[in-house]
């Protein structure tokens, strides 16, 4: 039996969701988790699961399911994303994956499947970061603490337990939000690309083998500020031209010690004391690389090392650098890759295998059970904006892609052969 | 009769007009031009003038003279300097030339030496800036017209217009100050070198034959702002890449355009939205261009000009610059700087002759008179700083040498042949 989302349903929840959280003047959406918003969102989306005639949770860290039962002896396929967005987003971002997540069970359940593992669709709280990012997920994988709980806020100081509380929630709750690995046979998570990839090669779908593991470090030199008037060139210690020479070097150190999916990016930059007339005597600067492969993140960090410190003696500069976040890549459980790929070539798709250069939900349960994620291309690329769109066709596609793997991978009797555990 | 500067008096001088100003907690000097401590220090320097038994007389743009009178029927010597500071300022600056200036015609005064041609020590209104700078050597050369007074502004917003009423001058009487070029045969000054050369060099004295020109440009590259996770190398355009590029460049341009004089710095640098996930989409950033010649300025300009085009239309940028200001180089009186160094020569001094790469009141005055100047050493380069020093040892090298040179030239019968005038 050939399963179809209904486009409609689809459409209309991304409108209606889209509204919730929507400031007219700018046309963005402001749904940052715990805000009334957000709250707002979930209680839309508790109402969206229980008029589809499914059974609704809500676990101590605010997270949301639907759940389509299975056999309570196997292990569950997960199927999840997030509703919660940054300031002035745009309407698809996370609230599309749990938006055509839901149709699929709706589709499910409308159709009489009785799957053997049952399906459960969540919309995890905070994957966007006003607490940091993820919570929801990492709260599922069992990783959030006590003392985080007690010291997370967000950028204007709000505790993300003050948050729970004003809510209803116990904050310390939210560690019983914790699964068992033995629970969950795979997530599978669709989201927009938030890249031009699949925009620029007109693919309707990526299906994403690897997500990229990443670190960021601050860099400084300092050198000597000086008047720009009276001191010669060859007097100086200009911090700025330190900082201009390695980043020059970015393109050769990728090429000589990367891969076609490495990325580095220098975002942020400050110069002081910043008066045109004067040399600049200190910089600071962000630095963010990203690579699927943890060995390549590794050889791209001592090949960065070695060139701010090559740097740094040539032109008599202080050098110093700090990591300030690091996160590790995940590859993609093997056989759900194979099974949508299955899947996409029975249905004649024109597919790409693609890594995901951004953090998603699917990065944390990945490291925990077999995770993979399907990719729609993002209009242009633009994602964190109004700008952001799908066209509807693709999303259709996705939608049938998902809900076929979701119908032939539930049934399976033998998924958890199919989905083998992780070796960690 | 060989007369000397009293050291004594000088550090008398100097540390007692230190105090006028002196924030005790950062030990800087806060003298900024039109403030009650900047009246203060005119007042200081009035008493001390009056102490000399000189006579003393204030223009309309609140420029502070003293006087040793010669032949009315002939043009005067100028020696001049300023007391203003900038914020946070040391005890030297301008400072140091209208103490040592006062300290020369006291000498002169005291052996009753009757000069030719009158010599007139003049402090000079805000030169370091608050309302624009070179405000009281501009009123002098006749620079200074009823729009200027009407929009001249400090960075707080209040108008020289309202604090020249405030200490009781008329505004617009700051025209009167205007002279004729034909009453001034010569234009002197001491300053600091502001800069690490004579320092480095170990010379005490340094004679100023040109004052550099300057052009600053404000220069924009605008790509395009993507996610630094999703977006590969190829697809971005990198704002900041283009002016890493561009700064990168800057030795190549001026080992092939300029001089060992020129000097080009990028002080100040924006970065646009400047987060770390996010490959910069616009940047905006300060070029500062000094040399000597103005010829090799304009090829400096048409260099930097290619070298911006062609990284904007490699890198798929947008590019636009704008030319903040512009001001021309001063060669110094060919005589004045010839009478220095005969003089320098004759006191067995280790000197150099050098370009000033910091404006000063010279260069207002040198583009209407013969100007020049003397520099002393910067102890490591530092200025506008309380760091700011230069040994006594040396004040008083550099206060031997303008003294003889004014009893010298003020002598001379044949002063206005010494000193030619200028060609346009």
């Amino acid at each position: 039996m050939t399963l179809n989302v209904s486009l409609t349903r689809i459409k209309e929840d991304i409108l209606e969701l889209s509204k919730i959280g929507r400031n007219e003047e700018d046309r963005g959406i402001y749904r940052m988790a715990f805000t009334d918003a957000d709250m707002e969102g979930k209680r839309w989306l508790i109402d969206r699961i229980k008029q589809a005639s499914l059974e609704h949770t809500v676990d101590g860290a605010a997270n949301v399911s639907a759940h389509l039962r299975g056999d309570p002896s196997l292990p569950k396929l997960l199927l999840g994303s997030h509703i919660d967005t940054v300031p002035c987003a745009g309407a698809l971002d996370g609230a599309l994956g749990v938006v055509v997540g839901l149709e699929c069970l709706r589709c499910l359940k409308d159709a009489g499947v009785l799957p053997r593992h049952g399906i459960e669709l969540i919309a995890f709280s905070d994957e966007e970061g006003r607490f940091g990012g993820m919570f929801g997920s990492q709260a599922v994988c069992g990783q959030i603490t006590p003392e985080k709980i007690d010291t997370m806020h967000d950028l204007d100081g709000i505790r993300l337990h003050d948050e729970l509380l004003r809510h209803g929630y116990d904050p310390l709750h939210a560690l019983d939000a914790a699964r068992s690995p033995e629970s969950i046979a795979g997530y599978l998570e669709l989201h927009i690309e938030q890249g031009p990839v699949l925009d620029r090669l007109r693919k309707p779908i990526g299906i994403v083998d690897q997500i990229t593991g990443l670190f960021t470090w601050s860099v400084w030199f300092r050198g000597e500020a000086n008047h720009a008037g009276t001191t010669p060139m060859q007097m100086r210690h200009d911090a700025f031209l330190g900082l201009a020479e390695f980043a020059h070097e970015i393109a050769r150190i990728l090429e000589e010690n990367g891969t076609e999916q490495s990325r580095a990016t220098i975002g942020k930059a400050q110069i002081m004391p910043g008066a045109p007339n004067t040399v600049p005597g200190l910089v600071e600067f962000s630095l963010d690389v990203r690579d699927p492969s943890d060995q390549v993140l590794t050889e791209l960090a001592d090949a960065f090392r070695k060139a701010l410190s090559a740097i740094a003696r040539r032109r008599n500069l202080m050098f110093e650098f700090k990591q300030q976040s690091y996160i590790a890549p995940v590859t993609c459980g093997t056989a759900l890759v194979a099974e949508l790929k299955r899947q996409a070539e029975a249905s004649g798709l024109d597919y790409i295998t693609m890594p995901s250069g951004a953090a998603h939900d699917a990065q944390i349960l990945g490291r925990m059970v077999p995770a993979a994620m399907l990719f729609v291309p993002s209009k242009g690329g633009f994602s964190h904006s109004p700008a952001e769109w799908t066209a509807w066709s693709d999303i259709e596609i996705a939608g049938n892609l998902l809900l076929r793997t979701l119908q032939h991978l539930s049934a399976s009797p033998d998924f958890a052969n199919l989905v083998p555990p992780l070796t960690a």
